[in-house]
């Protein structure tokens, strides 16, 4: 068993990698540290790991996390993840970052659309952590940036399209809606049960912190800038992304095409599952597990084509895709912790 | 009190006339049908309504719906709809359909998307029931088809823009997602609580039936031919329906114009409600009301409009819509029974 | 119309009494303060009273509130309450007071489930407002004590019983089980949608602050002391509550003799509905309206009587009783402004 | 592997025994049968099986299914079952029934609350599967009548009280409340998520069928006949159960007499899981999880006390203690493919 800790176990990627490190056959957790919780049992803070999480939440010194562990995965907010993971570095263990800290190549772009950066200097080193396009660089990589949760979606759908030369890098749009967890787990009004049941809403409509980190993996696959337009929305329920992509066919292409390109950049890819033709992906379909659904139909009338893609913004789209690259960082089986099905209904 | 009808009250259209007639200073149920619960009462059907809705189902005879009532509701399928309004009307009362039979003007259109229509004569003196874009028409009218839910969304948003000039007619595209009382109350597979709830996914993503009714009226506040995108998405909320709409704004338009416009349009109206700068809509801040809220948002990156619409499909979006046309066609204030707020949380 | 004011306005149930003021024929909102939002628009903390309620949040002196109203509600915690009564009343107005500052006539009863009493004078003069049970009483106060939520359904259901001797007083269970909004709007980690949605949980097992409202009413029916065992539970659902209530029957008892008992104590009353034999109360048929639902079954193994009471938390259980308890102080009709049918689905 | 089938495979206890045997290191589903579905793929009808179930739906030849079996779940409504468990039987095969049909031990009890048995023969030998308590006669059993999921509830908090004595088996009562997939995957009205979202109700107030078996088993821990009042409840969730159970304590018995017993009772077992003093079940901590969690507290004022117990209802309650069978039966580890912790939130 590999020993592994988490600086910051108490928002909801702490504990969805609390339960995935629990049902892991590799991978043990040694330390998680809590500021909000510190010196208090786990389990009195997630019953449902009573029994199998027996630590309490520790203080987020990153040095001692550090220490007992090989890998550490960092599930705190931006800013303070980059305060953390040097010290981490230094003393021995990789990284799998979970905040955005370390997405974004260039720095100019990540403090235009967050804050300054204290750490430039690890950006180089840093890999892009989406192991479906870059398992060979996660593989060597002691630092590995988690990709965001509607990032995953929209990539997943269109780096191959677009690497493929089917779809137009102009005029694509991501219309995606995200379960609440996505917005973590602080007591916020705007979170509340009262707030969010039975609603639907558009948010951060002018512009959100996920755009710039889809716009440059989409750039790379398209080999030339992509401007996308996002809107994201607030779903009432837990878990689950879905995004629906529209994207301008290049001359001749087919549903069937992109559900060829998909099947064959895809093939061998346990977690990426282009659908049968007729099937849409439905979040409840993935909640929990590490899938990608996707789909594809084109509109009759406008020829455009509409990609759709679902996720679970917790397992796929943060700490499921999190322990995924730590497999490969550590040399285990990509797939290790991570065969588990939907709980559905 | 004015006498008026249900025909066809045993879905969710029609427990909404029931409650809104209920609670109408004007208007007096005499008569509703079901051909599923014939001979029960209503308020054993339908608890909320217990003490207040004392009628019991009758039979779905047109003619004596139609006699002791200056209006009838017809809240049935499309079909169905249309073998019993001319009965209505044969026996004098004026009718509100809710069904889709009536809302094409051109029966080509209607044949491809539906079936055959067996009273293709009716289509010129049926009036598009969304007041208001044709208030007076209404009034004057006999039989009025109640636009569909969706569609109202899309329509609110998008027709005085297009009027006025300052979206392109090309390139449309709606993305919509409505509560799953919008899919009636059969009692069937996809729409029980284990399959919707905590889910969300696309359906009909290659053609929907309110797409030619959209396509009809944008057509004609565009002056031209409109083609639109357009994608529905089941939510798991009861209520609810937001199109997110993307729209090329024309030269120099901005926020600001298209909220003018908006506000221009539709000074005076009670239930179409433009949001000031900063806010957007929610379906659960107009649900059981009878109101739209709109707002516009421009994508700064690729110039898109991204323009919101939020009602709630049962009322604006059917039952509600639905009163308001029956209220002009009888003489009655506009907004007779019709002030609710929405109940929140 | 009468002027009314609200202090504490940006609480659920400060929405709620805005809701039914906004609709009211015969109330006008005159000022609603919040600490919270003070200067901020109500419209923009609420969106659904958009165009309705155009006052800002004012600041909470009570006696500002006071002087330009005939009436204050306060919707304020407990203690905050008491502290602001006495100069809401020494200005001229009445009060409604939805805390529990005023509900225990036993101010040492108060002082051991609360907190120090700093105007226990005030008690005498305080009525209770249940106006099924002290209408006039009601009618003449100028403080009311506006019931709990939990304690209105349990009451209704168990008063006439008691009263008319067919129940035991003793071994009286109420197991009841609440939607969220009845513990506030505040942002707690324990009222997020993460935490409560696709969950049920009981609380506060060993003592709820409404077990002694409930056996003081209860004693009171009863003409001796009676001892309740009470058990809430927190719901996902945004509002309602269901209380099942078990108790032991008087010899010769039966379901029938339940039923006649309520229908006679609650004839004419509009917002008392004891269901017929063979319906149940559900939550949904309630929500938003100011009805409580009855109903009765006598398990055949053991004898026990089982008694059910459905309301709407917010409403019945809260604003609404509010709102029909000031009717009666200001001489309006009762039932004013609170007919409205709960929106299903 | 072992090699096992299910008949009746396509409703929601049929679709967790797939998920659980899908993940399970030991077992290999051979054939699923489906009446409604036969001939299509497991994968269209449950998408979140897709890639890992790839069998289609065969039809319900009992004969045919055990043929490649050693064991095989009958999943299908009491009746069918036992129409279909001889045969597998007599080809060879080990049954765990998760209809009712095997589960009382006296055939005219079965009669009087279901319908005439067809093969009273069989009560003898089947064994009532409830591994806590029956875990050597599992192991030896060819037929397990897998319990109810309100039964597993109550039985789990009682039995181990009634065995040691602590409490009365007088005036036992259990509220309990179930999400909905309890209730199966039947497209009734009553399922429908515009029926069950957003409402609480109970239903079969006055005899649910859970009830004899109940009284069956506690019966047998008190060693003297012990009558129980049920109430069963519907709510808003799709998995879970939450039982609160009133019992009356024997002299002297507190709290942690209580939690001492069941520590007593549940040492080494996984499933089982007492809480801490201070914490309470909750339905969401073991969704999806074979866990049950268990909590009590006294009355401080009617001195009765309040066992509380939650379980998934498909897992614990159904297709999850159903695997557990399966595996004392077939030799292999009890808790294989059962570790799974809840997914949360």
């Amino acid at each position: 068993m590999i020993p592994v800790a988490i600086l910051g176990g108490s928002g909801y990627t702490g504990v969805e990698l609390m339960r995935l490190i629990a049902m892991h056959p590799g991978l043990e957790l040694t330390a998680v540290s809590s500021r909000q919780f510190e010196g208090q049992k786990v389990s009195r803070v997630f019953g449902a790991l009573e029994g199998r999480v027996d630590l309490p939440f520790t203080s987020a010194d990153p040095a001692t996390l550090a220490a007992g562990a090989r890998l550490v995965f960092t599930a705190v907010p931006h800013q303070t993840a980059m305060a953390a993971v040097p010290a981490i570095l230094a003393a021995g263990a990789k990284v799998v970052d979970l905040s955005a800290d370390f997405r974004l190549r260039d720095v100019a772009t990540y403090q235009e659309w967050y804050a300054p950066h204290t750490c430039p200097e690890l950006l180089d080193q840093a890999v892009y952590g989406l192991p479906e396009f870059y398992r060979q660089q996660v593989k060597a990589a002691r630092l590995v940036a988690n990709p965001g949760c509607y990032v995953t979606s929209v990539l997943v759908a269109l780096v191959p399209l677009l690497r493929a030369g089917l779809v137009s890098p102009q005029g694509l749009i991501a219309d995606s809606a995200s379960g609440v967890s996505g917005a973590g787990r602080g007591a916020k009004l705007n979170l509340l049960h009262g707030e969010v049941h039975e609603n639907f809403k558009a948010y951060a409509v002018a512009g959100h912190r996920h755009t710039p980190e889809m716009e440059q993996e989409l750039s790379l696959a398209a080999g030339a800038p992509v401007r996308l337009t996002f809107t994201p929305h607030l779903l009432p329920l837990d878990r689950g992304i879905l995004s629906t992509i529209y994207a301008q066919p290049l001359a001749g292409v087919d549903e069937q095409a992109v559900r060829d390109c998909w099947r064959t950049a895809y093939a061998g890819e346990p977690f990426i599952r282009p659908l049968d033709k007729g099937l849409l992906p439905a979040t409840k379909e993935v909640r929990g597990s590490n899938r990608v659904q996707l789909a594809v139909a084109i509109d009759p009338r406008s020829g455009l084509l509409k990609l759709f893609a679902a996720l679970d913004n917790l397992t796929k789209g943060a700490s499921g895709q999190a322990v995924q690259n730590a497999n490969l960082m550590l040399g285990l089986a990509e797939t290790a912790g991570l065969m588990e099905l939907a709980v559905t209904p």
